[in-house]
């Protein structure tokens, strides 16, 4: 695809960026036609949340930061998308909960996953886990090849944080007693449904945000960080979060009718 | 991107049907990554929208039928996601109403072109305008490659049928004092609010829909036709089916309290 140029007075010059570094990303190898299409539709809910992060994502990113400052064996599992779009930020969060990042894919391949490797790397990482042979455990219930794993990340670890999952991961991974934290910007998918903690935000904000609340909360005792885990109600949380949007869909439908122009979404699918 | 075989009992299987076809397209070089991603947000208004035709989508198909059936010069212009979705049944169309159709596309090459007019052909066109040097004329206001037409059809044409459509465009045509039908999953784009008829439908149920309503209204005499035109309010369609997404989210929140299992947009994006 041709690059096409953004104009930085472009209503939705953000999201058109973020947009070409995951083509970019496509044509390295790191994102699949599937990872493009995944992110469309987490544009359309990024729009619908109105693309900044919430004080309902807050929430979810202090709860997130207790269990990842609690957790024994915190690991960070990395996919196409989540590579392509924040890499750094993945890497910064991981030293400073000292959790190891793995590479998992659902369209495996040992090229695929030595690319990512290779944009991890680049960005900071100092051990990549889960590349290749690497993934030799495996776990139960997942139909796909995400069900291999690195014996010393995803297999031994107390908690997960799973940016941009699917949905029977999240489940096979609760059900083997990990707590799961993913931030998903639907919350209506399983994903966001099965999780112990589902941030409802795009990864792009969403991980420095989360790096600066666990900085904020690092000095705090175990027992403090045990009770915000304890406040913290996951299915509640997303029912504010369908509320929020329900909200801007009906001031965006008065607008609408008002006839002022809406700058929304760009549809330059040709 | 590796075939995925598709369960015909996957809750989702229509919707991953049609992903495929557009990957396939892909590699035809039909569709490209931004087609990708634009199919990726239809795909989560359409999840919204509750993946089929509502009585909203049906009042605008009337009143497109109407425009069409009183046209002097309508044509279908179609883009790279069109004709990878539904070439077949916007030939179909076309015939009924006798309405050229022209290639148009944002990210243009003689390639593209040359491939979309190859898989119109081979779906049943007899004639695709807008092809390499056919596209000689300039109609104003629009930024992209999409300004050049073709002098026999967009050019002179009175109704323009523009099947997901970026806004500009779609805008720069109503100046030009042209009728413009949008399909268009998302109610809230400019697109969707500049067209003078928007149906908020997936093309693929769309054309058939559209088709079918076309024959039933081809015995009215203009003069009716012309008060069924006159009857609809594109503002107010709009408002109803942003107000449809709406109650939809109550009703998914309230079934996502209740613990039962959504099936919900899959995530298989890494």
């Amino acid at each position: 695809m041709k690059q096409t140029r953004i104009s930085p007075k472009h209503p939705r010059a953000e999201s058109l960026r973020i947009r070409e570094r995951l083509v970019e990303q496509f044509s390295n190898g790191v994102v699949t036609a599937a990872g493009l299409l995944a992110h469309g539709r987490g544009e359309a809910f990024d729009y619908l949340l109105g693309e900044k992060t919430s004080p309902i994502a807050l929430k979810a990113m202090k709860a997130a930061a207790a269990l990842l400052l609690t957790a024994e064996h915190p690991v960070i599992s990395v996919n196409g998308n989540a590579a392509g779009l924040a890499a750094e930020d993945i890497i910064k969060l991981a030293k400073q909960v000292d959790a190891k990042i793995e590479v998992n894919l659902f369209h495996r391949s040992l090229d695929r996953e030595k690319a990512l490797e290779k944009l991890l790397k680049h960005a900071g990482a100092t051990q990549v886990l889960g590349v290749g042979e690497a993934s030799s455990a495996t776990i139960p219930e997942i139909a796909s090849d995400r069900r291999r794993v690195d014996p010393r990340g995803i297999l031994i670890a107390d908690v997960v944080l799973v940016p941009l999952e699917d949905g029977d991961r999240a489940e096979a991974l609760v059900k083997m007693g990990k707590r799961v934290i993913a931030i998903d910007l639907n919350p209506l998918s399983r994903t966001a449904k099965f999780a112990s903690v589902t941030i409802v935000d795009n990864i792009v904000r969403a991980f420095p945000s989360l790096t600066r609340i666990v900085e904020k909360l690092r000095t705090e005792d175990k027992k403090r960080l045990k009770k915000l885990l304890d406040q913290f109600d996951n299915g509640r949380n997303l029912s504010e979060a369908i509320e929020m949007i329900e909200k801007r869909l009906e001031h965006l439908a008065q607008k609408s009718q008002k006839g002022s122009h809406l700058t929304v979404l760009e549809e330059q699918d040709a």
